[in-house]
């Protein structure tokens, strides 16, 4: 098979370059790039001397070579490649942010600034969430090519938090908060002050508070596991905090889900006074509350092949899944409030973005879904 | 005046040595350290030399030679020290949790894992965070030597976030949730797997999920500011989550706050499909509405040397505070789900830790309350 | 085959733990640790979890299980290990000093402190740099099972930038000077206060200044190159200053080699005044002499699969070989002076340790060298 | 006294902006910005929010403003403003290179690809090292308004380092070796993919390998110290390599400089085979000789308030002097080949250029030359 890179530079471009050069199941790959065209991708990264080797095309001339086309360009500046694809037949995993709306191209105009430009590529393009959509994928790229929405890396790592809680009817009253980190990768490969050493090295900052155009890709993804449930509930609300830290891959997201009165621990709320006797340290009942529900958790991703409900004892942190496709899930309760705290940890460039289309990839084709996906996570 | 410091060579204890050398009222400073014992100061901190120089001696000796006494010992084995500068009739600012919970042993205990060892003197300590204290180590301290229990780094950037609110009754419901990302020198200077370079470099890592003993403490101070304003009302529920992130110094606070009846903004909760209306970019009405909240925080600090409420669109971030005594303060409004968004930033050794110290002996002996602690943050 | 890991949860026992694991002519590992004893890999090192399993056993028992064993303990605890191997009959690779220094325990014993304690042993170990023993390694291993002394980290990325330099009489008067930056892993698994996260995260820090044990195993090395021109000629001196710095992996070495005459341009040493005119911006003679150079580098080491000598306008960086077992060399000449600068790259973990220890594998039982180690360098 | 800042906005700006917002000799600070004019200070910088407040003004406002003028412009583009302050009758103190080569266009143009704009400006120009011209600073600024060119980062760590060396005749055959790493903050402020966060966050990279333009400055610096020994001699030729390393701030140099028969150790070159015996751990013999240096360092030295050579056993580092004004200098000695390693550490921000540059101002107005020089340095 013959794959084909658009936008092969940026930061995850370069990812699936990687990737896809050793995937055993792709005898070729052929790149493009506006901003390089004509050079090759070993004078960009020249790590890749030796082991990759590629003259960066021209789109057109990428997609015509090509038995499936990935594109890692910006949003809102890659559809007409889509549409492209699409007419010569073959799939299109996207991703930028252009085909994670569906058709509800309201919101997505509202939050990215632009109308879609080809509509009908909407219609026949799924969201690339495995967890949620394997078999949609599998589904309908059976019968005709499909666009792959990839997902957005917070989004990911979020929705993959929340979903088990939504399926299994743990979460209660909203808003659900996600408080989410994320390393410097996320902000691509072109300089900018925010992303300047000096200015970010030794610092964390939150930044678009409440305000990030993340926030309704998860809302969507949460509403569409409470479609599964019961199809005519509304989705839990959400506020989304992402946050800078000065690591280069990861994305830790801390989730707050208040849980439903089933699983909450009835307790008189004794006060003596001005002190709530609750603030005392875990007990074994919160122990036993927490291991109840990391049980339903893992038995929500029973087989998954990429999402890890950790064991007791561990929490999730960037440095265990560092250049894996891996989720994973820790699952700790605070009895005190009855709030579930769900801690997932995902390598935005992986599971977040490259693996991720790479995963997509082999669900379409019907190979292994772990194929090229085999790394093992690095803690340094 | 002279200053003595028990347990010199931590990092706050080297911290606290820093600032008071150049403290214009500290004539002398006198050092003492448990495990360096009998060698010097700038053998320790080679950093120091040609500038601070001093034999480290043994506490009592520190204590004899002293006007105030710093202990910055690890908590549990410093009280008999406080006993000794009772005795001898001098202030004692410590910064070991030990004297932060006043005569509440019970928590203390449940939290720190012994009982009191000198009772009496933890009747006349008092919580150091002079932002809710002021007046009383004012009062208290000119009539009698007083124990000051400097706060926690992360109870002082949580509470001086949520005072405001409290104070403004902006708060709604509980709980409140702070989810804090501190630097590695929170963990002091001994090292651990924890925080070896590899193991914590390129990592974001969330600790003591809902069960770290600085709860407690967060709770406490939000019960002594909600007794300002109703003597029988109860303290919100707090859940706190503290993360290590690759940073020498600094903590950020992101917290939660769901807003009072008063002052949500009421709205239809008009649903599209599966999809809630509200999850659109935020609007002018936001901007509004978090400018009212900005001026009440703002209002509620007026005349503090060392908080900044941030004027409109800035984020509070840690490398804006770095080396200073400052505590940044910035306000957001998550107007769907009517939730206050507090972030605070202060710097973990400084505001967290021995500036705070420093502004504690300011205020006790009626020094300008910025002496020694006029810093100017600095970038990197 | 099954290979053994003795050691196996220090840094360099778990990399090699990750390459083999994936290696595809490995099809069982067997591993033990001292410290840990009983447990299992995966909980050291929750990143392997669901991709690597195992109980840390006795050294002896994975001796007894193995076909080829590693051992990744530190110097002067394994040499018993090697006996036992050479007692069943298999190759056993030493990632330690142990076995560097063939039969003389002499410079061994003064570096290291301790004498031989297996001296027989040490006649049949070889010096396992594959571009210097390559051949011996594969004969000498046909006839019967060898000990591999796998190289220091850093006398591999200086050795390899000087070979040549002496194979193509390039060098000319002593002393060779190594000016080395390496990252903290060298350092190892084990917490102390120069590799505490605050003490080097932000500080570059030399240490053991012309002094450090590396430097015999580097001039035994370029002894080793020199025997292969002239066996009468005596190696060349060199001084070797290795530097601390806050990057995970990675060696940087800086070279300085002063030419021979005969590649030496001969100038006029015209001075004007107190400045000699020679202070000029590099010019095209420059760039000739340092391609000619280039030439010889680039045809000493043709068809190595490992060491990429960069083409022109390339600096070596440690990003560029970032978790591949490259070594890449760039080639500077500084006319005024008559120095050659060469600069290597490699990472301290691949290449440095635990990388070249699965090469002289793949050497001894005949893959191809590249087997497993085909990870190709990833920036960040 | 009123000091204004030309460039006050990027990094060397901004530290001297704090640097004499806290100087007890300036009363007022007037700032100019060509990229910010008209917006303040604080907005750019808002760390410096309550500290230091200003609006950015045309440079030429704040010469007429001002009673001295630092310039921290890029170079050649202040020139202009070195006439004007001259015209004025004021002190100009430029951070660029353009007031570094005194009346020597030639070497200037050649390395900075421009002419002298102003010829008659730099012939009133002194080259700003203290430890080197302090004496000529004063006696030419008590006659009339002067230009200080005040020194580059590398020079000043390169130049301290081995002026003794010469001074006291240690100092044998050319060339020297100057290998010198950087924290990124040296680049500057302005955005490049060089210094975008995850393109140089773990990694070291050298550059510009001998042919960086500090080249010229540091061999000026020398010859100027050779001419005080003997005005005839010439100075020794230089090696030059600088590294970019992942620190915010510091600038480490190790110099090899090889010594005067004089000093060297006169040895049988013993060869033992193909090892020489040399290749043995340091002894007794070169603590002796390296003591015998060391002192005649700190000899040359005596009094200086900035510069510590630092005692037996410590090794310079970049966090012993971080925000600091100090050069620290550690002597090391190779007997086997006679060379002297000097190794600096500098703040590259500090005494590498605002700190240094606040230092000449003192000079020259006859200040304490601590004044608000007396920061100590911090280890993170």
């Amino acid at each position: 098979m013959i794959a084909g890179i658009i936008g092969a530079t940026g930061y995850a471009g370069a990812e699936l370059t990687r990737l896809l050069s050793r995937h055993s199941e792709v005898k070729k790959l052929v790149l493009s790039s506006v901003s390089f065209e004509g050079q090759k991708i070993e004078d960009i990264y020249p790590g890749f001397l030796e082991r990759i080797s590629g003259t960066l095309l021209k789109a057109e001339d990428v997609i015509a070579a090509s038995d499936v086309v990935f594109s890692a360009l910006p949003h809102a500046v890659g559809e007409k490649f889509a549409a492209l694809c699409m007419e010569k037949g073959i799939h299109y995993i996207d991703l930028s942010a252009d085909f994670r709306f569906d058709d509800d191209e309201a919101v997505y105009s509202a939050w990215y600034g632009k109308p879609y430009q080809f509509p009908e590529c909407h219609k026949k393009s799924i969201y690339g969430l495995p967890e949620l959509n394997r078999k949609k994928i599998k589904e309908l790229s059976a019968k005709e090519p499909v666009i792959i929405g990839n997902p957005g890396c917070y989004p990911t790592g979020a929705s993959l938090g929340i979903f088990p809680a939504i399926a299994k009817k743990l979460a209660g009253s909203d808003p659900i908060i996600i408080n989410a980190v994320t390393g410097i990768s996320g902000g691509g490969r072109e300089p900018s002050q925010v992303f300047h050493y000096c200015e970010c090295a030794d610092s964390i900052s939150p930044y678009k508070v409440a305000s990030h155009r993340h926030s309704p890709e998860i809302m969507r993804n949460l509403a569409a596991m409470v479609k599964t449930i019961d199809f005519n509930a509304t989705a839990p609300k959400i506020i989304f905090t992402p946050h800078l830290a000065p690591i280069n891959r990861g994305i830790l997201s801390t989730i707050y889900i208040p849980l439903s009165d089933q699983y909450r621990i009835k307790r008189e709320s004794s006060i003596t006074g001005v002190m709530p006797t609750g603030v005392m340290p875990p007990s074994k009942e919160t122990e036993n509350k927490t291991s109840e529900i990391r049980e339903l958790y893992a038995d929500f991703y029973k087989g998954e092949p990429f999402v890890r409900v950790l064991p007791s004892g561990l929490t999730a942190a960037t440095n265990r899944v560092r250049q894996s496709n891996f989720c994973d899930i820790s699952v700790h309760v605070d009895i005190n409030t009855g709030v579930l705290i769900i801690i997932t940890a995902i390598d935005n460039m992986v599971k977040g973005a490259a693996g991720q289309a790479v995963q997509n990839m082999n669900i379409i084709f019907g190979f292994d879904e772990k194929t090229g996906l085999e790394n093992i996570p690095i803690l340094f």
